[in-house]
């Protein structure tokens, strides 16, 4: 059986696929920054081609380039997709970094670096098990697709002119996501959807500029007027009060209720590490994991206005502004939302407010009963041994909208990271041995998505 | 008469006098910045011991040095106080102004540069109207005390201890305050009183960092909690929602209203400036005048939580501030005010909110059935040949309480500045005219306070 050879070839060549994940981790490609982006999208293009995939930069009116690689099979009709980004998130604060962010470093059985988990060591993992096909029986067992874009850390603005216009190209019978791996426990975990996102910016303004704050009791101050604007948005018990703003929102049905009780929702060490004592409206167990993946939510991300500094100063502040996201559940859409927003903030008198729409992205998610999730779930199972951990949604979100709602197929999320990886903050870092079984699991996937 | 002897020697010597107040001005003396402090204390000293003062250094346990210098009368047991404050606003913005601001540059007939208006130009006009007396008559009408503080433009958080220290040193039967000055049409303006203020710092936390606001579902998030903390302070009518905010408040009396309608109030001319329509809640003429001095104010100076930087960032902060002031009319207190927003912020369901306190100054007036108000009024009228304008209140702050309830003795405010002075602002200038001439307006007003 040819999968035994695949698992040896991955085994006997896993330090070199280490190298070329260091050497990838090496490249900086921070979109935040635009800091090495062009560079980092030619290394993933050149990791391709050196296999023998078709490569070719995917571009639209604008945004980074988007690396696609493809590689037919000689026997079959069937083709996976996977979708990746090899951008990645700053690395400040840089201070409590162990090992420089982008040195690659190797130690205590882990590569350490920004991306090193998210998201370089999915590309690498998924490429080295299409690789080890390649060398082992001079074919894949179906059509590989790859579509790795550089704007995922800046919420992928400019993606969807891009899956319109390459719809063709992209076409496939289904998608891994990118992200994914095993728990404390050793289970391997499942994203079916992610939740939308909408980010906003509400700007209050005043006189054309600062006054001393003697002046009070006659000049309108901006702040205020934020203040109470985002007041009417939402209640001190969590309510959203834009009109009809829940009117598409479901409860989890039935079977994802199943689903979530198979969750290890770690909320004890969740409580200690955020030193809280106890979740929004003394939620807990499925009752928190429910509110955490099924209900929208309006965040404050930022605040701002007037004087910031030590102390006190006696000014009255001619601006002030407010950053905002709101996390959106499968039926909401981010224009309806955001036209809810204008039109209540307007009804209650707040229509001088300017509202600044940043990005968004569309909630999404891929039913439990699709045969795609039944696949991936067995072979995650059978390649880890242990029941598959199952997340019918996500509380995050990204692009999977584009893919879900253009190409009309399955996408569900599985990646090769552990529990300690540091995704997003310093020390970055994943662990060989799980790469390496990521490796094997993913080729397990691409065997067993060909039967 | 020796006052026509006073007034040729200050006309005299004016160009003298501009020297001195140009040998102030280019000594910085920023309290924000603790620039120039020591050194400008120094040099203020040093114009007094000239003038055959007996000059002391008042110290409390901290801040900067108060220069207190007295020369007493051989013919009066009466004695009049002049507060002043050596210390000026930072300069900034820099690039705004025609000249340096510490260069003292002498054009259009004006003194330009910070702290020429406020308050060096009060300080050395009324030296000079002592230093005419002594020059031309050997003697002082009556005893002269000078009290000029460092901390004015840092709303003189020491100056407490000192006054209560000095407080035998200090006594005298009446005191000039630091600023006023005349207006478009030459009237001079008398000010009886000042509001208080209580400044205050507001913070909220959540957990112990700043986690993805993927978490809003089930993770506090301190701005939401400020927000609401602050929309329970004061609603959308500009009314002050703390339980018993305004028990202590008065409206001006019959009396204080017939100045009031004396008061040219540049109503229009301010909503230019300001790019505004209407004045809050649409009050206009002597309404708003009522408003601006007898309404008490919970004004936000400042916000700050999170993300405040371009675009977006999906953060749940684990911080919220705000800096707020409370303007105090007579009666208030800013302990009483502190505490009851203490209890209110609690009663709100607030009471994890830190409150700190950053500085008070107490609300205070003169009568203006006082006899001295009706001195300072005539012997004004009498050197400016116009009606004085007399403000029973001004909407601005500082230590004049201090000096009224600890010396017991009536404080008018007047000065020698003029309406496009820039007080605060870059360009600040004072015309030498107006100086010469509140030169004199001071030597007359000690000389009628001899009588």
């Amino acid at each position: 059986m040819s999968l035994q050879k695949v698992y040896e070839y991955i085994d006997g060549h896993s330090e070199e696929f280490v190298q070329d994940l260091v050497r990838l981790v090496k490249q900086p490609s921070v979109s935040a920054k635009g800091e090495g982006i062009e560079e980092c999208a030619k290394l993933v293009e050149e990791l391709m081609a050196k296999m023998g995939f078709s490569t070719k930069i995917l571009k639209g009116r604008k945004g980074n380039p988007v690396v696609y690689g493809e590689k037919l099979s000689q026997k079959s009709s069937k083709t996976l997709l996977f979708y990746n980004h090899y951008d990645v998130q700053p690395p400040e604060p840089l201070e409590e970094w162990k090992y420089e962010p982008f040195s690659g470093t190797i130690a205590d059985g882990k590569i350490y670096g920004r991306g090193a988990s998210d998201n370089k060591g999915n590309i690498v993992s998924r490429l080295k098990a299409v690789q080890a096909f390649l060398e082992t029986t001079g074919d894949v067992p179906v059509n590989i697709k790859f579509f790795i874009e550089g704007e995922e850390e800046i919420g992928s603005p400019n993606l969807e002119p891009v899956i319109k216009k390459f719809k063709k190209l992209l076409s496939a019978d289904a998608a891994i996501w990118e992200f994914g791996g095993t728990d404390r426990r050793g289970r391997p975990h499942l994203y079916l959807g992610l939740k939308g996102v909408l980010s906003v910016e509400l700007k209050a303004k005043g006189a054309v500029k600062d006054v001393h704050s003697a002046n009070a009791p006659l000049i309108p101050n901006p702040a205020w007027r934020l203040v109470w604007a985002l007041n009417c948005l939402k209640d001190g018990e969590e309510k959203i009060l834009i009109e009809k703003f829940y009117e598409h929102v479901s409860p989890p049905s039935s079977e994802e209720i199943e689903c979530l009780k198979t969750i290890p929702f770690e909320e004890k060490e969740t409580k200690k590490e955020l030193g809280i004592k106890r979740f929004l409206r003394g939620k807990s167990g499925l009752e928190a994991l429910k509110t955490l993946l099924y209900e929208p939510t309006c965040t404050i991300n930022g605040l701002l206005s007037g004087y910031t500094g030590k102390g006190s100063k006696t000014v009255l502040p001619c601006e002030a502004m407010a950053k905002l996201d709101f996390r959106l559940v499968p039926n909401q859409s981010s224009e309806e939302i955001f036209k809810k927003l204008t039109k209540h903030l307007k009804r209650h008198g707040f229509g001088d407010l300017e509202i600044i729409k940043h990005g968004a992205t569309e909630p999404t998610k891929t039913p439990i009963s699709d045969p795609f999730v039944k696949l991936v779930a067995e072979t995650a199972e059978k390649v880890y041994g242990k029941n598959a951990v199952i997340y019918p949604l996500s509380a995050g979100s990204g692009p999977m909208h584009l893919f879900r709602n253009f190409l009309r197929i399955p996408v569900v999320s599985v990646g090769c990271s552990h529990p300690e990886a540091n995704a997003h903050a310093p020390n970055e870092n994943l662990k060989i041995e799980s790469f390496v079984r990521g490796t094997k699991f993913i080729a397990t996937l691409i065997s067993d998505f060909a039967q």
